[in-house]
This record gives structure tokens, sequence and C-alpha cells, in this order.
């Protein structure tokens, strides 16, 4: 790789560090003027992250920059792994007296707005530290969207390159340049979050809860200010909004700019949102089936409880009302397979994602066919769209590298000595950036503060490597990568 | 569907319930002499199968016999589920008062060569019905084996058309024609088999569960003539024999003739056959480590159990030592994935099997650098050998119908009641024909006599989708299919 390429990765991360910086001033302010002590650990933790950062843009100053697809790897995965570290200062050097361990996953699971926490006793902890874990997922959330937006569709990971065609369409071209994509993206970003923090101060929380809540729904992170998550609140209100937002983060955030251009679209669905929204309805009603008849709730709060359990888990968000890994070995199952599934491409959530289940599926059924005529053409098509041979190839790939990653992790978070379902749930959560697990030590009425160091550390591998779409994160091992 | 088309179904279902009735005189025979009432259970099990495919045979006489690929589908799955429908008429009828669901259950376990029992008491039981039960498993062994060789290619099965190149390769041409394929396979699994039963009666087994253990293990299938399975015995050079012969039943029995043939070929290793030592040798020696670090056994007895009980699970036998399923939470996910990587495709072992993870592995490393490189030109190989595309595309697909399929049948057996780990290691294991399951309900320490019927119908699903390939029976359910 030549000078000018890491020299441009350098400048662009010092670039990060800064905005970093730059957000840990928020909390630091917050607790400031609540009078608490920690408004010095923000302080210090900024001025160390900005320091760095500036001493990075000025070393690779005045150089030519330039990037090729080939170095936009490396600077995804070097760009995630060093606002994490330094996304770790605040809750390393702060009151908790946390370990590196726990303050490195406590920071990977925010930012890849997983929302797996190893901290108890959120209902009385500095406001500070409470909204610098949701910035981390707002942050994170919008760098996922950005990039999948900018960056994945040129690194050809995974089918992404599907929106590649779509953003670059002619005939529709939204917003032509990446920068204004970028922007628009942002501000339909901070729309949502804004409407949601209304909707969830209208619901009864109070304005800190709301907009700390308001960030985690729409990042689709899941930390709560509260030990007992939404489960805190019991309230009806308050849940139907998280169940809106929560969908509302689970869907493209194109799709939004498409629907404000055109609201005629808003009745001709993107064929993800109606896959999402298929999967999301199916599972609700098996899922209170099963509570009905096997739990013996009542039909309104079977509903209630699934709806938004369900649409938590299906979003990769983790919010939970209720523990519910004690619902039996069915909802135990479902909602593992949900962790599999994910929402939209181009949102914060995270998994397989719709798009690519859709794509298996055609495909699967194309074969099928093919398999007893094969002399038939069939062309494949998604969205009404004819698919590149080659993206499918990609889509089917990343299956499997999925599914592989999954298997390796889980034995060694196995070895670890951690229980087979703990083990298997917490790395499907992980990879999903979902938030809990399964089960009574890493389930929603637990959390991660139990589990060996070495298990934290598979799982913070888990949620970056799934965050970043896998390949991203696999190029960099393959030697192919290094040579020339 | 043409009537000559399917009178050639019937016809040939006709001339394998004959086959069926001649085999069940057999243990009638045994019983008859041991003076056990249970002859005149097989006297007219046997009467009403050769009666009714006698009907059959000549109802389809004289008409003009033709098949082609598509009705081969349907052939093959109609022929499974007749010889299993009457195969489980001995065990039916006889003195054990079984249910249709545990007969059924039973016949099907022993014909796809899964070996998972709802029997008791097999340590007391009458010599016929045991003797019935491994030659359902040794009869369902060479079927697999000969539809492999003959009929998959054919039907384009999940990437098995690979084997149709190899075998008619026109350098190599082994045995021009299918007829005689088959009795040459026949003839070197008749000569395994014999040579194993060898084995165990020098390792000290008497003559009668010598054979029995010969069919169970040569067919990859696990039914053993003890309750204790393997462990009754305790005996170092039982397992040895055992663990030689059930990885010599999960090779590929053509690889033995290219090998008697051309002994100097033993030097140069199938792919897959490679394949499968370097997975048996890496995982015996992975668990073996657990075993003196978790368990505290000592070396060579953790290698003597680690060694049996692997080759058992991978090889898909299913035959046990002890209760594996205690080892601990490591050992659970390596059995569990073991369930899903399987033997050789020619052989009797079931599961994704050898060549197809080859495939997806070398198939994923060529798209890894295609992610990079995208104008690099890397023709995908196997054994040297270019591979079609297309035949990729099938593996691919195999691998998520494989994958989708367990994923369903775990949800509706959890829907039954069943805990998590004990649905999802039944269904694996049931799909990859194996055996035992995992955990205190269904493991090697338990059997499948206590859990719910539907559950066992849905493991019976799962048993004939995995030992058929899966498409082979999916074909059958796409509307297309049917169509003209």
């Amino acid at each position: 790789m030549r000078d000018a390429k890491i020299l441009f990765i350098i400048h662009t991360c010092g670039l990060l560090l800064i905005v970093l910086s730059a957000a840990m001033v928020v909390p630091g302010l917050l607790d400031f003027a609540y009078g608490n002590p920690d408004w010095s650990t923000f302080a210090v933790s900024a001025a160390v992250t900005c320091f760095t950062g500036g001493a990075w843009v000025l070393m690779s100053h005045g150089r030519p920059l330039e990037l090729d697809r080939r170095s936009g790897y490396l600077l995804t995965v070097v760009a995630w792994c060093l606002v994490g570290a330094f996304g770790s200062l605040p809750l390393l050097f702060s009151s908790l007296g946390l370990s590196v361990t726990d303050a490195v996953f406590e920071t990977m699971s925010g930012l890849t707005t997983t929302g797996s926490t190893v901290l108890t006793g959120l209902d009385t902890m500095a406001p500070g530290l409470l909204l610098w874990r949701s910035l981390l997922q707002w942050i994170g959330g919008l760098g996922i969207v950005v990039m999948a937006l900018v960056m994945l569709p040129v690194l050809r990971v995974g089918g992404m390159q599907l929106f590649r065609t779509e953003s670059s369409d002619i005939s529709e071209k939204p917003v032509p340049r990446v920068i204004q994509m970028a922007t628009v993206t942002a501000i339909i970003y901070v729309s949502l979050s804004v409407l949601c923090a209304i909707g969830y101060d209208l619901a009864g929380m109070n304005a800190f809860d709301a907009i700390n809540h308001a960030m985690a729904t729409i990042a689709t992170g899941g930390f709560s200010t509260k030990d007992a998550s939404l489960g805190f609140y019991d309230s009806v209100p308050i849940e139907i909004v998280s169940i809106i937002f929560m969908s509302a983060g689970a869907l493209p955030l194109v799709w939004y700019l498409h629907i404000v251009r055109n609201p005629s679209r808003l009745y001709r669905l993107d064929e993800q949102v109606k896959g999402f929204f298929l999967i999301l309805v199916v599972s609700t009603l098996l899922m209170a089936l099963w509570n009905v008849g096997h739990n013996g709730m009542t039909v309104a709060h079977a509903l209630r409880v699934s709806a938004v359990n369900i649409t938590s888990v299906l979003t990769d968000t983790g919010f939970a009302t209720t523990d519910f890994s004690t619902w039996g070995s069915f909802a135990i199952g479902v909602f593992f397979m949900l962790m599999f599934i994910g929402g939209c491409a181009g949102s914060t959530a995270g998994a397989i994602k719709i798009f690519r289940w859709q794509l298996l599926f055609s495909g699967m059924r194309r074969q099928l066919t093919l398999t007893f005529s094969p002399s038939r053409a069939m062309p494949q098509r998604y969205a009404g769209r004819r698919i590149d041979p080659e993206m499918i190839v990609g889509v089917r790939n990343f299956f499997f590298l999925y599914l592989l990653t999954f298997a390796l992790l889980t034995l060694g978070v196995t070895a670890t000595g951690l229980d087979f379902v703990s083990s298997a749930s917490g790395v499907a959560q992980a990879m999903a950036n979902a938030g809990p697990g399964l089960g009574p030590i890493v389930g929603p009425a637990a959390n991660f503060s139990t589990i060996p160091d070495v298990a934290k550390w598979l799982l913070v591998v888990g949620m970056l490597v799934g965050r970043l779409e896998l390949l991203t994160v696999y190029v960099l091992l393959s030697p192919d990568y290094w040579r020339s």
C-alpha cells in the first residue's frame, strides 16, 4: 500500500477523532451542570482524543490525498476500531472503575448499536455517562447508515452493490452527490430522532429519558437509562412509541427521502420494507398465539408483550419489557432465528438483513425450478430489476460467512465455559447488533457483566464483524489483499 | 405426468417391495429357529409386502416402461416412503406393541441410516427384531450409495452432478454401465460388511452382535443390540474396529474401486477423503484437549473416548460409548457442528457432506479476492478440475435450504414443548442421519421414546429430507413441477 493512501487513512481517522472529542464535550457539560465530578473525566478524554486526532491531521496535512477501493476496507475497519478505543476513555476513566475489557465492550456495544451492557445500577448513574452511552449509539447509527450508503456499495460487500445501482440510477437520481447524500441522510436521521424524543416525552417519559431513549431507538441500539429497560415504565403509550420508531430505524433511510420527494411512493412500498413488515406481523402474531396457548396470557396482553419484544429483536434494538427467555422453547427458537434476520439495508439495523433473505429465497426458487428443467432461461430479478449473477454469489457467500463466523465464535465462547444457549444466543445477538441474548445468564433479565473476559472480547469481535458486514473485515485477512 | 411414467414408478416400487419382503424372511427364519413367536409377524409382513409388490408389478407389466429425470424425483421419494411404510409392518405387528408413530419412526430411522431409536430393552429383545433393525439400516445404506451414484447426479441435486462427470469421465471410465456400477458398489459394500463383522468377532463380540453391529457400522446407521450402544462392551479393540469401519463407511465407495484397480492411488488421496480425515483428526484432538483440560481425563482416556464418539458423530453413525452431552458446553458445540458436516458424497454418511463444505470454502475464498479485485479472472476449481458455476450455485442453495429446513423443523419441534437444545440437536441429527441428539432428553444416554408424537413425525421428515438431499423432495413441492 502506498504512503499517500496510508496518510489519507491517518488523516480521515484524525478528523473522526476530533468529531468524537467534540461529542465528548456534551456529556461533560451536562455533568458539570449537575455538579457531578465525572465532568473532568470527559474533559480529559476529550483532550486526549482531540490532541491525538489533531496531531494526525496535521501530520498528514499537505500530502496528496487519495483513496481507492482497496484502502477503503482498511480505512473502514481502522476507523471503527479507533473510534471504539478512544470512545471507551470516558468509561475507563470514570468513577465506575471499569476494566479495559468492560469499557471496550460497553463502547463497542454502543458504537455498533448492539446495546449489550455490562453495567448495572443505571437508574442511579450520573447523567453524563448515560448520555455518553446514548451518544455512542446515536453516532454509531448515523455512521452505519452513511457507511452503508457511501462506502459499502463501492466496497462490493455481500450484495450491497445493489444499492449503488439504486442511488446512482439515472432515471431517479434523488441527490446526485455523495456529500449531499450524507447530509440529507443526517437530516432525516436527526428529524426521526427529534420526533421520537417528542413521542416518548408525550407518552410520559421525562425529558432526559426521552432524549436518551430516542437516540437508542432510532439507532436501533437498545441502551436504556434503566436496568429494567423499557419494562421500567410499564406504559402502553411508551411501548407504542418504541414500536413505531424502532421500526422507523430499521427502514432504509433513503426510502424516507423518496417519500418526502414523492408521497405517492408510500403506497408503492419498497421490496425490503414490505418484507420487513410481513416478518414483523407474522412473527408477532405467532408469538402472541404461543403466549396465549402455552403461557396462558390474555389476548391483549399477549399482543402487547409480543409486539414490543419481537419488534425489538427483529430490528436488533434490544429493548425488553420482560424476560422473554422464560416464554418457553418455541419463543427461544423464534427469538433466536429473528436475530439472524434483522432490518433493511441502509438502516441502522443489523444481521443478515431483509434484502439478502429475499434474494436467497428467490434464488432458491429459481434453482429449484432449474433443477428439474435446466434448460429454462430464468434471469434472477429483485424488485422488478434484473440482478447481476455475481451479486447473488456475493449474497450467498455472505450467508455462508455469517453462519461460519457464528459457528466459530460460538465454539470460542463455549470454550470459556459458558453454556451452549447463552453462548450461541450471545454470539447471534452480537453479530446482529441486537442487545440481549437468551437464557438466565445473558438474557433480557440479566446482562453481560458476569461472563468471562475472553467471551466478552469474542463478542466484541462479533459485534464489529457483524456491523461491518463481515467482508470489510475479512478481506483484510486475505494474503492477496496485502500483496502489491 | 403421463401414464407410462406413473406405471414405471408403480412397477419399480413393486419390485422394491418384493425385495423388501424377501429381506423380511431372514429375521423370520431366525426367530423361527429360536422358537420365538415373532416369526409369524415377519411371515405376515412379508406376505402382505410381497403380495402388494407382486400385484403392482403385474398391474404395470407389459406397458412401455420409460423414465425421464422429472419422474425420477417422484420415484425416489415415493420409493423411500413406501419401503419405510411396509418396512414398519414387522415392528407394528410385533409383540412390542408399538404405536404407528413409533414403528414408522424406528423404521425410517433405520432405513435412512439415522439410528435414533424409540426402543429400550434391546439387550433382552428377540433376535429377529434386532436383526430386522440392522437389516433396515444395511439395506438403506446400500440404497443410498446406489442412489447417490445412479440417480442423484442425473437429478442435479445440490452439486451431485459433480460425481456424474467423475463416473462418466472418458479418460477413467472405471465401469461404464450403470448396472455394472451398482453391482460393483454392492460387492464392495458386502465385502466391507463382512470384513467389519470379522473384525468385531475377533475383537470379542459374539457372532450375532458382530453381524448386527457390522451392518450398523458400514451403513453408518448406529442401531445397536444393546441399550448402552458400544459402551456396553467397554472394549478398546471393539472401539478400534468401529472407528476403522465407521470411517470406511463414510468414504465414497467408488474410491475403493479406484484403489482396487490401481493401488498407487491410495497415496494420491481423493479431495473428499483428505478433507474427511483432516476434520476427523483435528476435531478428535481438540476434543481430547478439552477432555483433559476441562474434564480432567487422562490423555489416553481422553483420546479413546474422543476418537470413537467424534468418529461416530462425524460419520453420522450414532454409536456412543458414553454420554458425551455431559462433557460441557464446548463439547456440545463441537458435536452440534459436526452434525452439519458429515462424510463423503457417495458413501452412506449424511449431512451437508465434505465436498460441499470444500466447495463453499473455496468459493468463499474466491469471492473474497473478487471483492477487492473484481476484474481478476478466477475460474473455480475442485480437485484440480474446473467447476461449472451453476453447480456451485446448486451447492450454495443446498446449504441455504439445509439451514432453512433445520430452522423451520427446529421451530416446529420446540412448539411441541421440547427444550431448545433437545429440539435443535434432535433435528440436526435427524437431517444428518446421525443418531443421538444432545442433552438429557434425546442425548446418547437417552432415546427418542419420551418426545411427543408430533416431534417424532417432524424428525421423520427431517431424516427423509436429509437423506434424499433435500431437493429431491422439494422439487415435488414446486407448482412448476406438476405443470405440463
